[in-house]
């Protein structure tokens, strides 16, 4: 079985954009009415999933896609915590629709009503309703909800540790992901998506976040940024500065993703980091969409990477499949009563 | 001939750090009077750069380092122009010594004295100062003189264009290298650098730069940041959202060096980036001293990988050396005329 954890419903119905458009006109203009919640047919969510992720999924042999709002559009630097408690539902929900219409297909990770320089409250009620109520295996967490600005304190700090108690509760791990960028220096896509990773993961080499909560999990995507290029840096850093050693600090909480779109990337994260700690992943339709005209075969078709890669078949079975498991244990558990 | 085009002085006597001190102090305290420039006798200079980088260079056959002042000492974040003219000037007539102290050893390159949201134009005149009067051969640039906070315009806004104006002129590379991180969420060494390189080789993609200044030319340190490890994602995103081809647009003026501490990430780099665009480096002594365990050798020990890396003769003598010459054609003018 083949598991991609890292899709996003990029391909929503324009529906869904224009009850956010309508969201940001009435924080500019509080006289406009409420906007009413997007009408969207079954079959038009049917139509912009069939023709889009689960074609390529199909095409491609991937089996279930773990699934979540569209990544760039969660906007947490908006600065109305009511507006972002609703976008967050809609988007939610909606992603529930399409694990409710293909529930063989895809398993939903929710967005958070996230709002820089407010607490999480709303985002540990949201994460709960998305579990409980909608069946999500997790959450998407951004470490820098104001957008390239990074005003948020770092991950190992106690301001997020209301939402790690409910992770923890809840036994679901976070994607470490941020939205777009709101910084004219950073590219969302090409720099501020890379250096989020990169900045995430230090953090915690800094810091002893999962001796407090020893089964928090993080799955750190876009194949961890700079990270594994940079792992010997990293370790010698983390010497130098008597930091304790990354392997026992961080790496059995954390997972890398495999987002990475070319032979020689896959290649490196795979040789680096043990195998236990890469999860497969495509961000199909995601940031790189097309094809790579030297190969004729798309960027992010990253399976074909994997699958040349110098692996062992069940180092590689635990990429596609067992440490996705293990990483999103209510997964597993759907899965194992499908008899899957 | 070996030339290592990324050296800070990092060993500098204690002086150099008191004069820093009390300019500091200063800044807090008006009072006080003007700090008297830091005596430092040629001996000391000699103690420090023999028992150091000199010793090591000769170990490992380094023949020449271009060697600046330390990069997280530039401190750009420091809201006062003339503590950071005189800051700068002072730290480059340091390197200046060095230089003559061993001239066969090292070439010097310039700390500007950037101020966040301040114009260059004191920049303009160091730079200038350094190279014609010094005989420098490069300058550090810092595309985020705010620390952490990424509060400049892109290094392709004309906020930037006078320092290329000159740099053009004195036909003198700048190595985009930014100073310490003020931001807790961002790491000096392991998020913030590489971090910075990242960003703007991105904003180099996104731009255009090099149309308005064909002659100048970037090095990207620490192996460009993320950028090789993705360099599929790159050449993705600048095919998909219409960006010219970065082999066009940014390759002809841009070289990343070769601060990358572990085989794999060397083989990574010297796979993916052309040879005519990587430039030898090591760093020493920088982020990452000290004995990796796994080989007992030093981490930064960057020819040894170079070495080992799966290059032709030609294409290492290239990194080593020619490519040097030809980002540094001060440098490469003052070893013609040594007959070097």
């Amino acid at each position: 079985m083949i598991i991609d954890c890292h899709g996003h419903y990029t391909t929503a119905p324009a529906a869904l954009q224009e009850f956010r458009d309508a969201q940001l006109a009435r924080l500019k203009d509080p006289s406009l009415p409420l906007p009413a919640e997007p009408g969207i047919s079954d079959d038009e969510i049917r139509a912009t999933i069939e023709g889009n992720q689960l074609r390529i999924a199909r095409e491609r042999g991937h089996d279930l896609t773990i699934f979540s709002p569209r990544a760039s559009s969660m906007a947490h630097h908006v600065p109305d915590p009511a507006t972002a408690v609703t976008w967050a539902r809609v988007c939610n929900d909606l992603v529930y629709r399409v694990t409710t219409l293909f529930p063989d297909n895809f398993a939903g990770v929710a967005q958070l009503p996230q709002v820089a320089g407010e607490p999480l409250t709303a985002s540990v009620q949201e994460l709960e309703r998305a579990v409980t109520e909608l069946g999500f295996v997790g959450c998407n967490l951004n470490p820098d909800p104001a957008g390239g600005f990074w005003s948020s304190p770092p991950l190992t700090d106690e301001y997020w540790f209301p939402l790690y108690e409910k992770m923890t509760e809840l036994d679901v791990p976070a994607m470490i992901h941020v939205s777009t960028s709101c910084n004219p220096a950073a590219h969302t896509l090409g720099a501020h998506y890379l250096n989020a990773d990169t900045t995430a993961f230090m953090q915690l080499v800094q810091g002893n976040l999962f001796e407090r909560f020893p089964t928090l999990r993080f799955v750190i995507p876009h194949g961890g940024g700079a990270v594994p290029y940079h792992w010997g840096r990293f370790k010698g850093i983390a010497t130098r500065e008597k930091f304790p050693p990354i392997e026992e600090n961080v790496l059995p909480n954390v997972f890398f993703d495999t987002c990475v779109y070319h032979q020689p990337g896959i290649d490196l994260l795979t040789s680096v980091i043990p195998a236990a700690n890469i999860l497969f992943a495509s961000e199909m339709l995601g940031a790189v969409r097309g094809n790579n005209p030297a190969g004729d075969f798309p960027w992010d078709d990253t399976k074909r990477y994997i699958d040349a890669a110098n692996l062992t078949a069940a180092d590689r079975s635990k990429i596609y499949e067992a440490n996705v498991r293990r990483a999103y244990p209510r997964l597993a558990a759907r899965l194992a009563a499908q008899g899957r």
